[in-house]
């Protein structure tokens, strides 16, 4: 039975990816040797660096005013690291606060220079995107989450303010074109649309760098990564390989306009579905639901264990809600297929015949 | 042609985990799903994660007053997070520099206390082990690199001391038995022994932690990793897996005592070529020579390309000695079979009575 993955993370890629990286796990380019076991500083893996690094400039449109960095540690590494190299102590950065994720970002910062909140959506489970807050005038950035996985939220407007934007899109990173000129840094776990779990893509305008006075390991320092083309030590060979792949394809598909018009696509059919099936509502505010993370409930709470198993039955995994909010999630990343998620929509539409 | 890889790392891995980590990278434990696409929240991979601990456990001999943890960053983020979580500013811990990676080690430490350093072998451009030294009654720690890829030391015999040993074993892993009452910390970034580039073992007795009163960011405080299983974040998936299969490949082998004969063997059948040949010397000191890095040069450095040809020739890739030594560098780490070091000797005599 096909499997349809509806994962929130790690996530489903594309098929072509999957296999061609269980390719070079055997054999690499014809080397005779797995992706595995060759050194990092062999010209095949130089290559595959250089092309992951030319792919993330031409989706992004990150031109040499900024580093791109592929770097360990995940997206909560980020969360204290960007402050670390872009604050002083005595400088202040603004942070929106839209979900568990965001609420991390902000403890990790407090170490490291004044922390303003000026917003969040905690009063309604973080059902809806914060909006209406003033950045302050002295803010060196402004952090925000771009795509709230836990609660199908996501920013479709970027706030206007002088300050540049640090984002952690871990969520929802190529999904849709980037206006890069709006952020300072953006940072992105590979695991729901880049790659598999193991590495982050770092994208930092190299004039804030160099700014903070304290002293950083050389393994936290920005600048210390981008002088060596992110081979300062052996990097996550394999994870990089495969993402770098996931880009290229990304590029074969059209680019991130024609993967912001597949992503509608998807996200309207099944959207559709829940507004007009008696059996379910959406969770989030309809203005700020995301593309990626589609969440809903059921009407009635004694359907949740049957929906799921009709769900098991049609091959659909990975669509049990979050804990925070519960009832159902369907995660459908760039690399879900528009017949999956009709997969879906028909068990939607059959269980609301079969109980109604 | 067959690929003989004395690659110094990322480096050779069993062939059987690469075949087997290639066929979960297309269907993972028959779920239909990659391994690269499920959440490691997933039963399937929980299995593997506590199955990678339990393997650490069993080989090291670690019991429950120790943590292990499956980390990203490489050894060199542990050269920072090691005195960061152990140390505090006015505390002591003593470091041996036996090469560059003790060095970069000491650089980062002195960040997070007082560091003495009690013995180097620059003197000699790192070709023996420092042994004579005594190590302070306030120290926290002594910190040693036990194997020196680049230039092919190791140490044999382990000094004497009440203070608990720190150890990067990067290179050595699981090569030999350990006595692992003698150590506080050891690291190991897995591409050399353990898997594939992009996951970092850390074996720490946790009554040395929670003693430093620094802020640590919730990523770098080894309690939280300790706490969460190492699944704080997500975790490096498909690297933790090939290094779980190559865990239970060195089992399988007959263990950590299998290994280090196996090790020896190869390591002797090398080394005496070296010593018998005309043609090449050993660059490091008889009674430190590394069992994993064997370094030699030729004896006439014109030798030097046409040795180099003459490997290629038969299949022999990775043995070019590092910058800072020169000559050549056979890495013949765990995976590595006799009959590739076999190979190896037989070329080396063939080019002896070719050009003698």
């Amino acid at each position: 039975m096909k499997i349809h993955n509806f994962s929130a993370g790690p996530a489903i890629l594309p098929a072509s990816v999957m296999e061609a990286s269980a390719r070079a796990a055997v054999d690499f380019n014809g080397m005779g040797l797995s992706i595995l076991e060759i050194s990092h500083r062999t010209k095949d893996f130089e290559a595959v660096m250089a092309e992951a690094e030319s792919l993330v400039r031409e989706l992004s449109g990150a031109g040499d005013d900024y580093a791109v960095l592929f770097l360990g540690g995940g997206a909560s590494t980020q969360f204290f690291m960007a402050p670390m190299n872009l604050l002083n102590d005595e400088d202040t950065a603004c942070y929106v606060d839209s979900g568990v994720w965001a609420t991390k970002a902000i403890k990790e910062a407090k170490n490291f220079g004044k922390i303003e909140v000026l917003a969040s959506s905690k009063d309604r489970n973080y059902n809806y995107i914060p909006k209406d807050y003033a950045v302050a005038p002295q803010a060196r950035y402004l952090h925000l989450t771009s795509n709230n996985t836990i609660y199908g939220t996501e920013i479709h407007e970027w706030p206007e303010t002088d300050a540049p934007i640090v984002s952690d899109m871990s969520s929802d990173m190529f999904s849709r074109p980037i206006d890069i000129e709006r952020f300072g840094l953006i940072y992105a776990g590979a695991q729901k649309n880049l790659g598999p779990a193991g590495v982050t893509l770092v994208i930092v305008r190299k004039d804030l760098l160099g700014h903070t006075t304290r002293k950083l390991p050389a393994m936290l320092d920005y600048r210390i990564h981008a002088d060596n083309g992110s081979m300062y030590n052996t990097p996550p060979v394999f994870p990089i390989y495969t993402l770098m792949l996931t880009l290229r394809w990304i590029k074969e598909q059209g680019g991130l306009e024609a993967m912001a018009l597949h992503n509608v696509q998807k996200a309207q059919l099944l959207y559709n579905e829940i507004d007009t099936n008696p059996c379910f509502t959406g969770t989030a505010v309809e203005e700020d639901r995301s593309l990626m993370n589609v969440c809903f409930v059921p009407v009635n709470p004694e359907h949740e264990a049957p929906f799921m198993e009709a769900c098991k039955a049609a091959g659909i995994s990975g669509v049990k809600g979050h804990r925070s909010v519960g009832g159902f999630r369907a995660s459908i990343y760039n690399a879900m297929p528009q017949e999956s998620v009709q997969v879906l929509v028909d068990v939607m539409r059959d269980f609301a015949k079969k109980v109604g």
